[in-house]
Order: C-alpha cells, then sequence, then structure tokens
C-alpha cells in the first residue's frame, strides 16, 4: 500500500460532497427558486462545496496493512485521503450535510479493491485475525447508513470496494440468465445485455451509479417494479463470501428443498457476507415504449385507479402517481419546475415487444376510457423518462442554498393506503413545522402490486441551525408514525443503521432473533458491517 | 383423554391404507391391467387391506396426557388406535405399502387436537418440559416423510392435527387478501372464497385433502402454478407458534427491511414452528376457462414450444407436457385408460375474466399455428379436467394388484432440461432394472418459469419381493443423478426424512448451518419434527 498504489485504483464514481458527477450539476432556476423563497423561505445565495475535508489517520497498523496488500496486492489496499473520503458513509441528505461540513468521521481507514471472491474470502480472514470491521460496498449510494457502521469495538475499519470484480461472467440465452460480479453498475450490465438483445429492467432512482450486489443486499425495487418485478425476484443464484467460508443458494428456478435461502441471502445488507456473484433473470430487451400521462382528480382517486388495474391484472410496466401537492410543485417529472394546474399527475408506462405493449395499453386504456373525471395529459411520460435520474442532482443544489430535502418510503396493503399516506404527512408538518422550519409534504405511489403499494414522500423545507438534528428528529417522528400506521419502515430503501431502531417493530423479536443467529454463525466475530440491519454485537 | 373424548376428534380424512375415501375407490380397468401384465408383468388379483394394525402401547405418562389435556380440554388428547394409526406417516407409496403390511411403528403415542394458537403455545410449553416431540399434521399428505419424524430420544411423538383451526378468519377485498387458520383444507377454502367470487389458484394433487399450513410449510406448487403462481408467491403474512413464543412475518405487500422472512418459514416443514394463521393474496375467481390440447412430435419439440412461450412472456394458467412414454399409456390425461398413437400431448389452460382468455389463448394460438408439425387434440384439457385428481386412487388400485408406482420430482433451468430428464430415466431404468422390476418412466412438465422447468416422473413396475427397500435404493440412485446433472432434489415434495441426505447437496453446508442455527434459536431443545427436514439433534 502506498498513496502511489492508490492511484491504481478506480477513481470515486461521484461527487465526495453531492449526487454524480459535477458536470450534471447546475443551479436551481430562478423561477424554482422564487417558489422555493415563497413556499419555504429559502432564501440563501448557493454555495458550493471546495475542499473535502481530511479524514482522521488511518488506525491500521503496518501489520495490518501488509496482511490486507498480502490478500489482494499493495497496489488495491488504499489509505490516501481522496479514496478514503470517496468511501465516507453514503448518499443520505444527512450523509451530505455531514462531510459538507467537515465531518469525516466516518472515513473507513482504508480501501480494499479485491478482484476475485478467492480474494474477499481472503481479506475477511485477515479482517477476523486483525478485528477489523469490514463494510462491503458497491455503488456507494445508500440511503440509510448501510455503508457507516457503529465499529467502536473495532481496531480499524475497511471499505471493501467491489467495483473492479464488475464482470458479466456469463449469459444463458437458453434459460434467459445472467451471472455477473457484484461492483457491476446499472448501465454497464444493461450496455453488455443489450449487446445480446436482452435487458435486466431494474432502474431505480440509483441506477446510474448503483452497482447489482448493492440492489441485491438492499432489495432494491426499480421504477419498473410494477412490471419488471422487484430486484429480489430477479435474482436466481448468489455466491456470498463469509468469515466461515463460501455459501451459494440458488439451484433451480424454483424449489421446495427448504426455506428459499436466495430471501435471507437479499437485504441482508453486507452483514451475513459479501456477496461476490450473482444470477439474473434477463429478458428481451423492449422492442416497443409506449408512456402516456393523465391527469386524475385527486390522489385518492388515483390510487383506486391503480387499485382497479391491480386487481384486473391489468398493471402497466411503470406506473407513476403524483399527489396533489407533487403534481402541483412539478416533481411529478422530477424538473420541480413549475406549479402546475390542479389534480393529480398519472404516468402509465407501457414496454415490451410491439404486440404486448399494444396489447396492453389497449385493455388499460379501454378501462379507463369509461371513467369520466380524467384526462390525457400529453407530454408527461417524455418530460419523466427524460429527468428521471435528476432528482439527487436537484438535491445538491437545494443543499446549496440552505435548503434542506429527504425522501420517505414505505407500502401497505391497499385498504390501509390512505391512512399511512394521511399519517406520514401529519407527522412530518408537525414535527418541522414546531421546529420552525414547516415542510412541503410529496407523495407518489411508484410500486403497484396487486395488495397494494408504495408511497413514496419527499420531503422539503428550510435548514435549520443544525440540519442534522432537524432530520434525524423528523424522521423518529416519520417513522414512528409509520410503524403505528401498518406500514413497512422501508419498501425499497433497506435498513442501515438508519431504520435499525424500527426493525422489531417490522419483523417481531423473533424476527430480529432469527436474524442475529444467522449473522452469529456467518460472521462469529461480528466483523460485517457492524451496526447495520442489526445492533452491533447484538 | 378417553377413548369416548376421541370420539369428539374430527374424523380422519383419509383412508388409512390409501389415499382419500373408499367410496373413491375402484379397481382398474381390464385393459389397463392387460396393458401392466404385458408392460411390467404385473399380474395378482386385487388384494385390499382389511384391518387396520395395531399401534405399539403409547409412551405417554399419565402425567404428560393430564398435562396435553390441561392445554386443549382432555376431549381434544386422542390415544385411541384409530386415531393414531390414521395418523401415522404421510401418504408417500412406502409409507402405504408399511401400512398395508401392519407396520405402525411410527404411529405417534397420542394426537392432540388445538383449536388456537395459544393452545399451541401451550402444547409447545408441555412438550418442552415432557421432551415430548411433536409432528405438525395438516391433511397427512407428505410424500416425503415430512409426518414420521426421527424422535428415538423423546419420550414419546405427538400428531398436532390442526383440522379445527381451519377458519376463514378475514376477506379484504380492496386488497384482496384472505386470512386462514392453517388446517382449512383446499376445497373448503375454495369454497369460502367463492362465496366473495374470489379464488386462490391453488391446486396441487394434493388438493383434495391438503391444507393451507400444509401448502406453506412445505412450499407446496400447484398445478396452475404457471399462471397463478407458486404458493410460496401467494403467502403474503404467516403467524408461528414456536417454542420460544409467537413468530409473525410479513407487514406488507413487499419490504426492504432486511431478509424476507416469510420465505424462512415457507419450507421450514414444521421444524421451527407450527404455522397457525396464514394471509394470502386472492383473486377474483375465473368467469371463464379455456382448456385446449395439442399434439406435439415429440418431448423435446414440446420443451422448446413452451421454453418460446415463457420467453415471449406468453404462458398460460396452465401448462402440462407429457413425453413420449406417459402419453403413451394414457397418463397424460391421468386415467392410465388406453394406449395413444404417437407425439406429445400438451395441455394449455386459460383462466381469467373472457377477456384474458381470450387474448391471452389468441396469443398463443397465434404463435403456435405458426409451427408445421403440431396439431390441436380435441379431448384432452376436458379428460384432463375431470381427472386430474385421480392418480392417487390409480395408486392405489396398482398396489392392490402386486404393482409399485412412485413419483419424482424436480426442476432446473432451461438450457438444463434435457440432460436432466435423460438422467432421471437413466438410473431409474437402470437400477429398477439390475432389481428384475424394469420400469415404465413417465415424465410431464407441469410448471413453467421463465428461466426452467419442473419436470415429473411417474415410476412404474412390478413390486418387489421387499418392495420398501427395492424404491429406497431407486429413489437413492435417481437422487443422486439428479443432483449430478444439476437438478433441484424437489420442486413442490418438501424435504421431509426422505430427501434430507441430499439437502446438503442442494444448499451448501453453509446453507444446512444457517437452517440448524435458526432452529436452535426456536426450538433449543429440537422437539418440532426432528430429523424432519435437518438431522435430528442436528
Amino acid at each position: 500500500m502506498s498513496t502511489d498504489s492508490a492511484k491504481e485504483a478506480p477513481p470515486p464514481d461521484m461527487l465526495w460532497w453531492g449526487w454524480g458527477t459535477a458536470e450534471r450539476h447546475e443551479p436551481l432556476s430562478e423561477s424554482t427558486r422564487a417558489l422555493l423563497t415563497r413556499m419555504l423561505g429559502i432564501d440563501q445565495e448557493p454555495e458550493l462545496p471546495v475542499l473535502p475535508p481530511t479524514p482522521p489517520p488511518t488506525r491500521l497498523t503496518d501489520d495490518a496493512i501488509a496482511h490486507l496488500a498480502a490478500n489482494v496486492g499493495s497496489a488495491s489496499v488504499a489509505t490516501d485521503p481522496a479514496s478514503r473520503i470517496a468511501h465516507c458513509r453514503g448518499k443520505s441528505t444527512t450523509d451530505l450535510l455531514r462531510i459538507r461540513r467537515g465531518d469525516a468521521i466516518d472515513a473507513p481507514d482504508a480501501v480494499v479493491y479485491p478482484d476475485s471472491h478467492e480474494q474477499v474470502l481472503a481479506v475477511l480472514q485477515t479482517c477476523v485475525h486483525q478485528h477489523i470491521a469490514v463494510v462491503p460496498f458497491g455503488g456507494g449510494t445508500s440511503v440509510v447508513g448501510g455503508l457507516a457502521p457503529e465499529a467502536g469495538g473495532f481496531a480499524a475499519v475497511i471499505a471493501l470496494d467491489l467495483g473492479r470484480m464488475d464482470q458479466l461472467v456469463a449469459v444463458d440465452e437458453l434459460s434467459m440468465t445472467a451471472t455477473c460480479g457484484p461492483g457491476i453498475r446499472g448501465p454497464r450490465f444493461e450496455e453488455l445485455l443489450a449487446g445480446h438483445g436482452l435487458t435486466l429492467g431494474h432502474f431505480p432512482q440509483s441506477f446510474e451509479h448503483a452497482s447489482l450486489g448493492g440492489f441485491a443486499a438492499t432489495r432494491s425495487s426499480g421504477r419498473a417494479s410494477t412490471g419488471y418485478g422487484r430486484f429480489d425476484q430477479m435474482v436466481l443464484g448468489v455466491r456470498v463470501a463469509t468469515p466461515v467460508g463460501t455459501w451459494e443458494a440458488g439451484r433451480s428456478p424454483a424449489s421446495a428443498a427448504g426455506p428459499d435461502l436466495r430471501q435471507v441471502i437479499l437485504g441482508s445488507e453486507g452483514s451475513f457476507g459479501v456477496i461476490t456473484q450473482l444470477t439474473v433473470a434477463v429478458r428481451a430487451a423492449p422492442a416497443a415504449r409506449r408512456y402516456e400521462g393523465w391527469q386524475v382528480p385527486d390522489f385518492t382517486a388515483g390510487i383506486e385507479l391503480l387499485r382497479m388495474l391491480a386487481t384486473l391484472d391489468a398493471l402497466p410496466t411503470v406506473a407513476r402517481l403524483s399527489d396533489e401537492a407533487e403534481t402541483l410543485v412539478g416533481l411529478a417529472d422530477a424538473t420541480l419546475a413549475s406549479e402546475q394546474n390542479g389534480g393529480c399527475h398519472l404516468l402509465l408506462g407501457f414496454e415490451g415487444d410491439q404486440d404486448q405493449v399494444s396489447t396492453r395499453s389497449q385493455l388499460v386504456d379501454r378501462h379507463l376510457d369509461g371513467i369520466s373525471n380524467i384526462q390525457r395529459k400529453s407530454g408527461l411520460g417524455e418530460g419523466w423518462l427524460a429527468h428521471r435520474y435528476q432528482a439527487p442532482y436537484l438535491r445538491d443544489a437545494l443543499l446549496d442554498i440552505g435548503g434542506f430535502v429527504e425522501t420517505v418510503e414505505t407500502a401497505t396493503w391497499w385498504a390501509n393506503v390512505p391512512t399511512l399516506y394521511a399519517a406520514v404527512r401529519t407527522a412530518a408538518v408537525q414535527t418541522l413545522t414546531a421546529m420552525a422550519t414547516p415542510p412541503l409534504v410529496l407523495c407518489h405511489v411508484s410500486h403497484v402490486y396487486r395488495t397494494g403499494a408504495s408511497l413514496y414522500f419527499t420531503v422539503l423545507c428550510k435548514q435549520a441551525e443544525d440540519p442534522v438534528t432537524q432530520w434525524n428528529r423528523a424522521k423518529r417522528d416519520i417513522t414512528d408514525a409509520i410503524v403505528a400506521a401498518g406500514g413497512s419502515i422501508t419498501h425499497h430503501h433497506a435498513v442501515g443503521t438508519t431504520h435499525r431502531p424500527w426493525l422489531d417493530a417490522e419483523i417481531g423479536e423473533l424476527g430480529v432473533r432469527v436474524l442475529t443467529a444467522i449473522k452469529h454463525e456467518l460472521d462469529p466475530t461480528g466483523i460485517l458491517n457492524p451496526g447495520v440491519l442489526l445492533e452491533p454485537g447484538g
């Protein structure tokens, strides 16, 4: 290891202080700023971060570094500040606020870049012997503290960056499966599949930077999940490196040979092992796409409409319904650009071969055409497609001017959607208003199931003096409200350290005990992502 | 408990020596018998069992019986021979052969009939303290030794018959979910749902007698799984009584809050706890049905055709393809009635509303009409629908005349289907021929996935002198062959005691360790179904 060798490591994917790349960062428009000033009192001049903070000195001993270098080669162990800062926490708003304010206390002591399953196994052995905590690091896009373990009892912490394990290992065009390394990013995977005329169909907000291994570890769900399914439905096989050896799951499309252990690995958030390879189901790349927009009178009517389509098995590939507030401020197409007229925007997207797209869109049209108080809204689909990966850049620009924005997501059964929707809005408004930063709370439904739907909230307000505490309080009250109202504590963001206090409310005391027993079996010294998903040392 | 009180227990669902009810038992036709004589040398006169065997004396102490009676009421603890025999093992062919030959060594020492979750929890506490093994008993249809634990180290064994916990607890017609007790049988559940215009859509071979709790515990898959999905895809919520308390899983349609623990309960085969309630997704009862038959030139062509439909997302609700042998002997429509002309029979069934059935069947027809060497085969769909629950009765009649029949099921990726198909056939033929009972090996595909399919084999031969040993040897060689050829050791029958020796081949040593760790956490004294799924005391 040396600063020299670190130069050979892959460059960090994203800005240390924000989302994505600097080229795509742009200030908010004057009209948006005027809106934010008027509605939320956000009125600072843009101020961009300049110099990254300096991380604390590495706690790794020369002996530990030598052992790690023996595992992966000295060129693959980086302790330089830039590498460490690039792997400090994830991309939640509080993560960004803390690093923007110079707080790099959670920076890993080193970044290690394995290039094979065997190297991962070897690194884990070293970390067991040296009592070093390990953070499996894919795209670095966690928004729930999944990359900031509570590693107080450990000698040091390393980020295990899986970016070099980004091969498309195999494509089986008969079985329609693809096998890849965990570090491959969404766009690269789709690009390689496209060479075979295939697609995965997993397009979450984080798509441009997140990795396949990360999708698996967090039970990610993409914006086209209504049609293509959640990532946990796409994974057919997984290989995991654990401190006690190699674990593989998934031998056939379906099995009755005991519990489905794939579903134990999915969502384990790096706390049971490191995913080193995965096999996913793929599809023919869509030859046709049709996105159409509708204006519906209100959120309740829109939800009822989606429920009807779900019940009739007539769902599109993409279904997004923005509530009145989200529609009003123009976030339905991710532009935050203008005030829209009343009602709610509903986006329906159909993808597939020409025949499927026309059959399915005609079916939906037949159902919708009979409804009197809804109307087509042109341009909505195109606008959303063009801007769908833009929201995190809007956040950066908002933070630049002293605004605060964060998202909260949950899911519930259809019958409970109205209750849950009201509960989250009330909690967010009450708590933030009490802190003298009354928020705008926007919401959309973006993942529709036969039995229920997700609710995705965007909370916008002015930053308080201490915005991290501001949000932690609001988040606590909102999550309490979600639990009380019967929602899931997370629909697709994962548990991390952020949601961990509510995990027992979600899965019960015995559920937590089962997960803890699994962790003890696979990671007896607790080195893997301590405090993420489960209590550290729990 | 007393013999009197046992009279109040529900009557056993099925004949002690065979499948189902006596009224539906009928001898094979003369033409079928002639076929069996000619092809397999099966030529005995029918001989039906008369008197049930006497079980060994119960090992339960008066004290233990008093404690159990205190848990559930004395009328709900039965030690009479008939109750015990009715709960002795399941319905595999070797189970039937053993009980027909007077072997009741595995009869439980008592049958206990709880009527609530709280009673199940109480019974488990008693059994922990008295060191009594517990067999959760639903419909009693296991064909993998799931009801015959290896309880050598225990003071006694009870069957915990969940038949009284058979309520439809709630129907949520907005969310399209239904909540029920574990003991409700398939037909009763469908009947109650029909009152709401709903269906579950789960129709396995065992449908007429199996229970919802059993479907969950074994990861059952029905004949309409291609359209309606596997049972593990239908379960949204589960409540389990364990020796350490109540475990519930499933708070929303989907969640990213860690591993999906529903999928740990599903397939746990009573070895982690007793399922006492479940919530499943339901659908509108189909207003329309269309079943159509095709004759395809050979099995390979039929598989290719199903694969094509799967890839095109054009699968029907039911897809069944019989190989040449199964088609030849007429088992494609479960009649075993006549020799058919060449080729293979393919059954495609469409269910849904009128519009769905016509849209989807037309789509399939469009794809099939372009294929030159296939042709419609009338009557096939109707025949199969009429006889689809008949096969186990045919087995009874075959056993009556000295024949042997058992089934083997597996699944694999499309690319591997031909290899797996050949491997199973070869192993079955070689081993049984070496024992001087050359078999007929029939096969069909009945569950089709986008990435692969199940293979369901029926092995027919003459009984050897010791037919249990005969089959155990064949089963061993066949399962070894399945493992070597990359198939799943079971697609929908579960592990039980029968497949347990191959579980590590399916899920790996670490997979077994994970399951064992979960069992230790929930059932520290190992009373639950010892030897089923996992090694006893493992």
